[in-house]
């Protein structure tokens, strides 16, 4: 393992505080408990709070800003941050109109927020993402949440800058969750710095289709295919989950696992664009790049959120976070 | 090799396509010959144009943009670009008030703007990029050009879109070069699709400090060794060149080259800060991530820009690219 790191003990803090000094204008960091939160908070507004394990940079902690999060709680690499973490944010951003939590479903996550929301004070709701489509509906834990994560931080954060009270935040967050679809694929593994080798193997010809952000094994472990093969498993995949209909217009995003280059990951979009102009769905929105990643993994994933007029607008509002921003 | 591509001769065209899609509201991708242009372009502004060997992405193409380039001229993979190319782009941008080249210091580059120079029409100038301190300054073919070169684009742009003429504008640029100055570290090598493998091998337990953004051989190859020890020394070379004092003011960009994760990029800027703040030195602007990529290799390099008040207010004009946005 070859990691820009010290040592496994000290990756998180020592990065975490390099974010906060690299983004002061817009995030602070608490220490102990740990947790990133809104320079400029808004008093009044739904506070939205996420988090999750490391390693996903910039998911959750790049999210923090004006439009989008008010706070992140990191766990460590992989791991679930702990309920006292979300306390503490809760009880640093709250404005008075209540704490919005936003968990992808993974049972740490889902557990320490749940213990979290029952013992806050303030009023609290929780949005569950469950995006990744490889798993069927049905599985005994449910089906994960990754890169359409972000879409829904986005647009509830939006919602909550504009004014929206928390059940109408949590309606909000519910909505996007359901008109979102994910999947993807790796092509190696990621290395964890406290494992030291890679989570699991792969054949140099061989790929992992619906692998999870954690390098969690996928649907099929197949031989290596030409990107537009890839690309339409991946996507029909996603249509048979969301059954688009010609003239839908949608938000396509291509997300990149960490170590695959930019001009790969603008390739498989424009293969995805193609696959979804041909059946006539118009893709009127789009976010190219690495934004939930799975460290040193290569690979991507492709979500589609179908829109309607008001998650377009809530899309466009202005953000201003160290990883997305526009309109500010 | 594996690579989310169809083959290795339409990855440039089918990647572009998408890049110029997904960010359809700034920029417009002419075919043949090759480049991609700002949306909007500004009568009577200097146009300011870059251009080189793709699989540096988001380099250049992603810096196209209000108070940024006017245009960016893409070769095949670590290939120049033609000098049609650059002709074509700045018969196209060209606003009135002549055309300013950037071009980082590599031959077929500079031979190739050169050559464009010499036949377009309009008054040009050049503006040449050589921050990388890894190769001593009496090099036979000079110092490369490499991730210092977005913050000569990002000041010369800001400038020619307050209005500064051809001249001014390579001032600024030959101003911002000089006080600029980067050193990379790879931990691996690239793959370039063409050739099929690794540029160059390294051991397990190698870094080789002082790499280039192709993969070049740089000043040594050593043993793996504690981020800080790393930082440390390309730190010092940075130091060596500017002779820094206590109470400067600088611009500390962290680069990844593409296949490091951001938690270790951030880490790597959390500990090159703390050395500058050891010698008394103002870290007052930031800038960490992936910009000036070398495809997959894993590593990164600190550029360090001296910086005034000028520099400062050039920095921080707006910019709105697919890459760099703030004040838009």
């Amino acid at each position: 393992m070859k990691k820009l790191i010290n040592s496994v003990d000290t990756v998180l803090e020592t990065s975490l505080s390099g974010f906060a000094r690299a983004h002061a204008d817009i995030v602070r960091l608490n220490n102990t408990p740990c947790y990133v939160s809104r320079q400029q908070l808004k008093p009044g507004k739904v506070a939205i709070i996420s988090g999750g394990g490391s390693g996903h940079e910039p998911l959750h902690s790049g999210f923090v800003g004006y439009g989008m999060l008010d706070a992140a709680c990191p766990g460590q690499i992989f791991t679930s941050p702990t309920p006292d973490q979300m306390m503490a944010a809760a009880e640093a951003v709250d404005g008075g109109a209540g704490v919005l939590f936003v968990v992808k479903n993974y049972a740490g996550d889902v557990m320490n927020f749940e213990m979290a929301a029952e013992m806050v004070t303030m009023p609290v709701a929780t949005v569950l993402v469950n995006d990744d489509v490889s798993l069927p509906k049905d599985h005994s834990i449910g089906r994960r949440g990754v890169a359409g994560t972000l879409i829904v931080e986005k647009m509830i954060g939006a919602a909550a800058e504009q004014g929206a009270d928390l059940a109408a935040c949590k309606a909000i967050g519910e909505r996007v969750n359901a008109a979102t679809a994910s999947m993807g694929v790796a092509l190696s593994s990621c290395t964890v710095p406290a494992l030291g080798h890679p989570t699991f193997a792969i054949a140099d010809d061989e790929i992992e289709l619906g692998v999870g952000i954690h390098g969690e094994r996928g649907r099929a472990t197949v031989k290596m295919q030409p990107a537009s093969e890839i690309v339409r498993q991946l996507s029909e995949h996603l249509q048979q989950e969301l059954n688009l209909q010609s003239g839908q217009q949608i938000l396509l995003h291509v997300n990149g696992f960490g170590a695959t280059p930019l001009i790969e990951l603008h390739l498989v979009y424009e293969l995805a664009w193609q696959y979804w102009q041909a059946l006539g769905v118009v893709v009127s929105r789009s976010l190219v790049g690495n934004f939930t990643t799975s460290l040193d993994m290569a690979g991507c994933s492709l979500t589609v959120t179908v829109l309607d007029e008001e998650l377009v607008r809530l899309w466009d509002a202005p953000v201003n976070t160290a990883a997305l921003r526009w309109g500010c």
